[in-house]
């Protein structure tokens, strides 16, 4: 561990005007700090980050896939790179720190490596993977996706609120829908993967911990549930006598809670949207859409519960007089982190006197793409404001920031070679 | 009831091909027979009303609030006029008969009345109705509310989801708000209103009776709850920590539905929408808007479930760590009909032989503004379908619409006396 040691420690002022300027990039039409793929605010931040990149001393490309990827050469003697890095897009009405804390902080690695005048074995990868969040097409993960195992066709035929077609929208970011269809790194390209990101939820806080190292990453099923009732005058229609889909997906909005209550480990269930297809104040609700989510670590937890609530959403609807449609899309599997990686965060925090925690992740993150390719692990680094994310109020210490760039730039010397 | 028993009856040709010409006007964009207000398909069809009032021998005119007029003069001796009529929007997916068959059925008994050589003593207006069916700005019965106590300030100023006032949607259908803001018919001009309408329910259709005397107009309490939860990542955040506002709402939604059904005479409860202002698929809703409203024909049911209501929200808003803002509005007030009118009804029906039944209604209708001008009352047909009304598949057999303006001319020339 004694090059770890040697290691020039994260600048918290470096960090924090990064954060600063990066924040700047906002859509001012929505709430917080939005920054959406596919969309102008996230178009140009991302020539800013190109810019810093480089500016850290990088060698900077783009894939295919809209990647931004700065290289910092290894001494050339082993193939595949050590690659680290996130995401700088946002939810609606997001935060500062989810996703941007690994890229600024995996540009800050790269400078304090250089600082040290560490040269690494492996070529050291950059990434600011292109668009992380769920678009408006359903589907998230969007550049590590394409980057590990390509869009799929009908995932790029899919369209958004307007009616236009994913393949349509990528133009404007200079993403050929051709050129995507299959993975866009070459194979070989990662020798092992390290993302930085913020816990998003209170744990670490709660244990005053600095840092979290992930053991595995939560599976997701996704629900869409089509309720079909029958749309009578909600004057005249005798309450006995009402096939009523707003009833019956209120009902599944319960039966999902209950589910995720229910789960003995980490387990949730989230319903985020009830529509009424014909919202007209005095009609009974017809045709109302219901879409949800199921989160676990478990994946025979998660198994049982999406038929459980399957089958309780049948049963209040058949109650209700309402024809159901439940569609389930498994939007990812349970992804544990390769152990190596996870023995070598560990041992460098050991060496570094940092304390830490094993902890599970219940949301999702290009490091499960990146799994695919090759050993991957995250290092998580603490939530504040009981863990809120997705949210303006989402908040990390900038001291904790640069604890987790000390975490990654001392994994990632190890890491050169243990994996080598 | 001589006189009645010589008028000519209802032509049920004449009728239907109104009915299908009428039908022709609708926006193709939409499901059913779509014909709002302030939308073009609508201000077409209106032209074509008028010219059907005037091939009916009526002297047509428009009133400042859009309401179409025609005019059959009766003998002069006798200030106000015998109103009749309804209107010809519908609700978005709507049918063919609501409101439709009082406006075409007053333009049959009409030409009925002349057919049969009978001159009134006061004049009888057929009026057709400017935008019954609730608005984008969150009211109904613009026309009649217009004409009897003119429309208030602070509706002209509610703007749509386009966020467009409605006092420059106005524009285009030749209203000018500036004139509508008090009464637009002047003082007497209605001696007795009567409108034919469909049931927009089952139970003429299930006890086999052509005619329903209507006895009272539904009161409606309209609410609109907003919960204000906490915008958390719904994978990391434990449902023990959870202010999830969709929760809240869907309790909210079920407790609505349970008064409803605790009603001990005609009651309903129905939440039409349920809106997440941020509807992330990964992102505990925070902020869920509520739309649901409450009818009776018993007022001092209305008053107590409008509370138990208010109450059962908070409660179960309370327990998910939500805060909620319980918005009523009174749509209507419960409306009695004039007995006068509902015993002249009642003395022709007899006098013809169509059996009938004293039924409330569920519904609002323009006869509620009616009554604050004069004696109003209304007549009801059957509904088919099983009484489903806001519906492509609304229905009434022509037969019963025919036996509908029979009782409506009928009632007319009696009334004629009856008020004088």
């Amino acid at each position: 561990m004694n090059r770890s040691r040697n290691l020039a420690a994260a600048q918290i002022d470096r960090l924090t005007a990064d954060l600063h300027a990066l924040a700047e990039f906002v859509d001012a039409s929505m709430p917080g700090w939005t920054r959406r793929a596919l969309a102008e605010p996230y178009r140009e931040s991302r020539s800013w980050v190109a810019a810093l990149m480089k500016s850290a001393g990088l060698e900077v490309s783009r894939d295919k896939a809209g990647n931004i990827l700065g290289r910092l050469p290894g001494q050339g003697s082993r193939p595949g790179a050590l690659v680290t890095g996130s995401h700088t897009d946002s939810v609606v009405g997001g935060g500062r720190f989810d996703g941007i804390c690994g890229v600024l902080g995996a540009i800050e690695a790269a400078r304090c490596l250089q600082e040290s005048g560490v040269q690494l074995v492996h070529d050291l990868l950059v990434v600011d993977f292109f668009g992380e969040e769920t678009n408006d097409f359903g589907f998230g993960c969007f550049g590590s996706r394409a980057a590990a195992e390509g869009i799929p066709e009908s995932f790029l035929d899919r369209r958004d609120q307007d009616d236009v077609p994913l393949h349509e929208r990528l133009a404007v970011d200079g993403i050929d829908p051709g050129e995507i269809g299959t993975p866009v790194w070459v194979p070989g390209t990662v020798k092992a993967f390290v993302e930085l990101h913020v816990e998003q939820g209170p744990t670490l806080a709660e244990q005053n911990l600095p840092i979290g190292v992930v053991t595995a990453i939560t599976g997701i099923e996704r629900l869409i549930a089509r309720f079909l009732g029958r749309a009578d005058h909600a004057g005249t229609r005798a309450m006995t006598d009402r096939r009523d889909a707003m009833v019956a997906a209120a009902q599944a909005v319960l039966a999902i809670q209950r589910t995720g209550c229910e789960a003995p480990v980490h387990g949730v269930a989230t319903t985020t949207k009830v529509e009424n297809a014909n919202p007209s104040p005095n009609v009974v609700a017809s045709r109302v859409t219901l879409q949800s989510e199921l989160r676990s670590i478990d994946a025979s937890w998660l198994h049982g519960a999406r038929r459980r609530v399957s089958e309780q959403i049948l049963e209040a609807a058949q109650a209700c007089g309402v024809d159901v449609e439940v569609d389930w899309s498994t939007d990812n599997e349970v992804v544990p982190t390769d152990l190596v990686v996870q023995d070598t965060t560990a041992g460098v925090l050991d060496g570094l006197g940092i304390p830490w925690m094993p902890i599970p992740s219940g949301a999702t993150h290009d490091a499960v793409h990146m799994a695919t390719l090759a050993p991957a692990g995250m290092i998580f680094i603490p939530s504040r404001n009981g863990g809120i994310s997705h949210s303006p109020d989402e908040w990390t210490d900038a001291q904790d920031i640069a604890t987790g760039v000390d975490a990654l730039a001392a994994t990632l010397v190890a890491l050169d070679r243990t994996v080598a």
